[in-house]
């Protein structure tokens, strides 16, 4: 035998998921193709983390259920500490969450078009996953998740990659018409003008994670926070590796819910860059929905989002563009950045469009 | 429906991997349960995690295959980047196997006693382990293991908990004879006389795994390195979470492969003082086995070793005591510490031997 046979049949299968690319140190380019937030996190979090590198704590194990980012986090949403789970990103909680309610053969049904690690994810698990259009208002297509009679279902609010949210009231009426999980995943929540963890106490079966990576400025750390009835979270650990998050990720993210306040003038600041990235690509006749989240998706004018991607990348500005699945071809999903890097995007699609 | 009912069978019917207690930060405790390194990290490695708490850097995702590590370590080990894969511990590159490998249904094997958590991982899948006992010389029971067929075979080198080293000889065998996976876990590696990479030219089956938790001082940071064959590597990767492996973490890896020279003496020291904690548990009337390990496993006197935990407790002294399986159940794993540590758990040894 060879080395495929064995291998799963489900992972072999597999292309595996494609996270959008990385610059490599020291090159210069302006990055709008992964979410990131322009703006640092404040100083306390920096000097916490830097406290943190020391000899004698970093020989030892963390605390792996992550205790203080749970209580951090408690504080910070008024939640109990028995709600949380820690993720190392919140990429490590939905993995929990498919490792736990689908094995083989269960359903798993999203929204779509949506994040696409969630149909990775499933197949990695065996289990079948089907996607359901948003309704045309944008909002959670309920009868027809329903209809898939799923294990599990997925919300991603605002959603990626097309920025929309759909009202809190939809996923509260699949919360109540579903007898399985719900998991809303909020990673964009910080950059919408409202929430769900209010739903929290009114739906057993609701989870809603959060990333570290988009408003809280701390992608390369790797945190994310999952919410449930502690019932769930109990289940969610058994599956957790036993110490998912380091220490140092552990002090910045104290730091960091500790400090929430610190991080509004970013969030205020990208939020009025959108309006004007949005209105200004209108303008050059893109199809910009409005956005609930820290980037835009742009349908270009011509349709042909791949060639727009490509003289965007030739003159060094990232941006994400989806070939798969079809209706999303056309567009490309753009970061908002800072002032300057939105303005030099906006002078290169005038150079593209009008060379 | 209750909560109970959505999660998978597997799941519910699991408690989960418990690890080593790890005291509340302040609390004043000997702490010789966990393995980790008495002594700290070299002062190179504790530099470059500061300067990597750089608020630009951490706002941005990390290199997404932890590249820098791969490359570091492919000059520490004289391997290919390509044969490298990164995980979040060593743990996490257990889990990734599993997944790989072993689907519902499937058989995964180990000589046993051994890591706890090969069991867990397991079942998580919803396949079946099957533990075949060490041979008596302390060997890989190659044809017990061949009996079972497995679809993944796992060979912890030197063992948790009992420290002792099979031959390399015997994971050759096993390697030769099995047309199956075979991992071998070798977290310990750093204090053996021997390691396994020189298996991995000959054998396309091997998969080798190190981790920075024991002798490289880095538990608080979780690392962990696999080496394989890069057609094996490819198929990890799809199961690996996307950034699996944060930039500080990252950072603190290279700095750590890049001078290991700088461990050495750490390691000629614990050595020597498993050697004296060997002969001083011996003369005191304990069982203890040559540990290739920084641990040793030493069966108490009297046989209740859970005694021995409580009243090591007592005094403040942490050790690792195993309830199952039966044949564990009379023994302790002591961690090798400092000469002080040790000195102090021997007094304690005395004191309750003779009150």
């Amino acid at each position: 035998m060879s080395i495929s046979d064995w291998v799963r049949s489900e992972i072999r299968a597999m292309a595996g998921y494609q996270p959008g690319e990385q610059p490599a140190p020291g090159e210069r380019v302006v990055k709008l193709n992964t979410n990131e937030n322009p703006y640092p996190a404040p100083p306390e979090v920096i000097e916490a983390l830097r406290e943190a590198c020391d000899p004698q704590c970093l020989r030892r194990y963390p605390p792996p259920d992550a205790g203080p980012v749970r209580e951090a986090a408690a504080r910070a949403f008024s939640v109990a500490p028995e709600q949380m789970v820690v993720g190392n990103g919140s990429d490590d909680l939905l993995t929990m969450v498919l490792r736990t309610f689908a094995g083989p053969g269960a359903v798993v049904a999203a929204p779509g078009p949506t994040y696409s690690l969630i149909p990775t994810l499933t197949a990695i698990q065996g289990a079948e996953y089907q996607e359901v259009p948003w309704a045309d208002t944008g909002e959670v297509p309920v009868a027809g998740i329903l209809a898939e009679s799923p294990n599990l279902a997925l919300v991603v609010r605002p959603n990626a990659p097309t920025g929309h949210a759909c009202t809190l009231q939809s996923v509260a009426a699949l919360c109540r018409d579903l007898d399985a999980p719900v998991v809303l995943d909020e990673a964009y929540a910080d950059f919408a003008a409202e929430d769900g963890l209010s739903l929290l106490a009114s739906f057993p079966n609701l989870i809603v994670l959060r990333s570290f990576s988009k408003g809280l400025s701390l992608a390369g750390l790797r945190l994310g926070l999952g919410f449930a009835q502690p019932e769930v979270a109990t289940e969610l650990h058994k599956v957790r590796d036993s110490y998912n998050v380091d220490a140092l990720a552990q002090a910045g993210a104290v730091a960091a819910l500790d400090n929430l306040d610190g991080f509004h003038e970013a969030w205020d600041a990208i939020k009025a860059e959108r309006q004007r990235l949005t209105e200004a690509l209108r303008e050059r006749g893109f199809e910009v929905g409005d956005s609930q989240a820290n980037f835009v998706f742009a349908r270009v004018p011509d349709g042909n989002g791949g060639a727009w991607y490509r003289a965007l990348k030739e003159r060094g500005i990232l941006v994400r563009h989806f070939d798969q699945p079809p209706e999303l071809a056309d567009g490309l999903r753009i970061t908002v950045g800072t002032p300057e890097d939105n303005d030099v995007l906006l002078d290169a699609v005038n150079d593209i469009a009008s060379p």
